[in-house]
């Protein structure tokens, strides 16, 4: 019973937390996503400590960021993605190599081995792609041009950061590259991706009658969100991020007559448990670990290379959507969010690196989530939208 | 990485099962609820093992069930509280004293102490708002006398358990009762109802304008789900049930202009959540402990004696409404739910009684839960509604 109590108590303070983070920043003409990251650090075990990780609350925060990127896929067609295609792929590949070199060549700089510096750098390389699209949606930019560009690219992107920490992890261990097995891990996830892509917006295209069956009158989004939740759980299968199976679960849903509805209905769900997603990142960040010159310098260092190496690369994919475009492409790409927080948590528990370069990525990771977002919304609003 | 994939599984599993029972249920007529507590039975320890009880399933349960005692005070406004009080209170307190008396007959008779047999007969008082809630929200009956006399009693049935229970465990421990105590636990019960409905309500008539107050498009969503889960807490707090805090948010925001909106954009919180309570519910049935005909005979025994006690103090309490919509009062009691399974644990846990008598009250608990909601069903759809 008490422990029933506790973890309502946390449910209440990391939504209240939220709410009012957001307001704050958004009374700071900042996207509100800040305000919640920054009210996370605020509550978390950093500075007041009421709140500490558990089990339930990243439960929670995991199917915040899958409904989020589930309603993001809701507003995007298949369509809209393949003319945009050559773009994303360039952003993909050219945001992932540009960071993973740079930050391969600062972690050897810093007095790792190469093989340790090509694990180092694979968290320099994921973009996280919650937090870009929390920003396009708030602004209500997802239908622009530049807005496909960061997503079709966040889903190569995150197929290739799969593969560059299955190839550093192997390095890191000594073990043989054996390119037949990378190439059936690629294959697998690219053919997911493909697969039900393509294959569920068809079907669904055609079987939509189907979502009205059932005798429950909400049946169509009980389906759907049914939809969301297996295909997260595919994509982990598949060694995708649950969220790249939520967007594609969406980008199914909005083959729908009810996408209108749905979409109309999934705005409440993300009221209440997105919050949760970015209150949690937020609190994660350990500011006890940074809390000397030497560490703030070297953060900076390491945060300018992340935010650098992402921007050129992403600008360099993008440059087709003209100079500006490309900027809110690159400045799109910059967040590492949770993902570079994973990587840097399987270094440590890996025994890579020694927990201060834990937690110099885990900052690293978070600021870059804090600093894109401002940025973002001001080329965004600079422009008259598409 | 793992951990996330199987939790994901989890919740997919957890939300099909529902659905696909719901839809059963349904198409036999029955109420949805029944096929979501007999699927969580099917796919649960018991039967399937597709699902395992863990601390984020039992979080996700409570929310739902919280979120779904919040949508039900938002159809119920205080002064059709205020009207039913005198028969809700009598229903609370027979609904109570009868079970408790039977109960206790029957552990004696079957062996128990007196001490032990009172704390037995604990587990056989507590109603469970959520299912009967549930059934009453299907059938749109939340609006009949009947509802909210069940509602009302609910409140009280949940106070005097929690005091019931306060006695018994003393009563156990062998301490002497000190009235006083009881006193001020009973007091702050009743106080933390009577100010939060009457005070919090008058609060929201005069400052609903508050609600719109902060820059986010959906805040009086965001401020009525802060008010719910505060108040959630806060129930607990003073030794209730996170519901009945919810059941009294509810009820305060149900005073607000807003209100249609925010039932409107509740409902699919709803659809995504209250599924959890049902399906965990139902995987606690331990199918095991009950394979032989002694067991199955002695639950035949207490389930009757629990339904036939609870019966005859809802309906002895409620006869001011004519003899059918005692009937419907009497049976809207009938389900223990998850409180039977909560006082069963504690018994447990504290040695009161051996593991056979616990697997034979949280059958009962939920045989109760399975059998109520297809009669209340009937008895409702008899009736035109009022």
């Amino acid at each position: 019973m008490d422990h029933g109590s506790q973890i309502l108590l946390s449910l209440f303070v990391v939504f209240v937390a939220a709410q009012v983070g957001a307001e704050i920043a958004q009374r700071l003409k900042l996207p509100g996503v800040v305000g919640e990251i920054a009210a996370g650090c605020v509550v978390g075990p950093s500075v007041l400590g009421w709140i500490a990780p558990s089990a339930p609350l990243e439960v929670l925060a995991e199917i915040g960021v899958v409904l989020l990127l589930f309603a993001v896929g809701l507003e995007t067609r298949l369509s809209d993605m393949r003319r945009v295609g050559r773009s994303a792929f360039a952003v993909g590949v050219l945001g992932v190599i540009v960071p993973f070199v740079l930050g391969s060549l600062w972690a050897h700089g810093s007095g790792f081995d190469w093989a340790r510096s090509l694990f180092v750098a694979a968290a320099f390389v994921a973009t996280s792609a919650g937090i870009t699209a929390r920003v396009l949606q708030e602004l209500g930019a997802l239908q622009r041009e530049e807005a496909r560009v960061i997503l079709g690219a966040a889903v190569i992107d995150d197929i290739l950061a799969m593969l560059l920490l299955g190839i550093v992890t192997a390095v890191q261990g000594g073990e043989a590259l054996r390119l037949s097995h990378l190439a059936i891990v690629l294959a697998e996830a690219v053919g997911f991706v493909v697969v039900i892509g393509y294959v569920g917006t068809r079907v669904m295209r055609r079987a939509s009658r189907a979502l009205n069956a059932p005798i429950n009158p909400l049946s169509p989004l009980s389906i759907v969100l049914a939809l969301c939740l297996g295909l997260a759980f595919a994509a982990t299968e598949f060694g995708l991020a649950a969220i790249i199976g939520a967007f594609l679960a969406g980008m199914i849903a909005s083959e729908t007559p009810e996408r209108e509805t749905i979409e109309h209905q999934t705005r409440p769900l993300l009221v209440l448990l997105t919050p949760f997603f970015f209150v949690i990142t937020g609190s994660k960040v350990e500011l006890s670990q940074l809390a000397n010159a030497e560490a703030l310098l070297a953060l900076a260092v390491v945060t300018a290379i992340a935010i650098v190496s992402k921007l050129i690369g992403g600008w360099l994919g993008a440059l087709g959507l003209g100079t500006r475009g490309a900027l809110i492409v690159g400045v799109g790409m910059i967040p590492r969010g949770e993902v570079g927080v994973v990587v840097a948590s399987l270094g440590l528990a890996a025994g890579v690196f020694p927990p201060r370069t834990y937690a110099l990525i885990v900052a690293m990771s978070l600021l870059t989530s804090i600093v894109a977002p401002p940025v973002l919304a001001l080329l965004l609003r600079g422009k008259p939208r598409s």
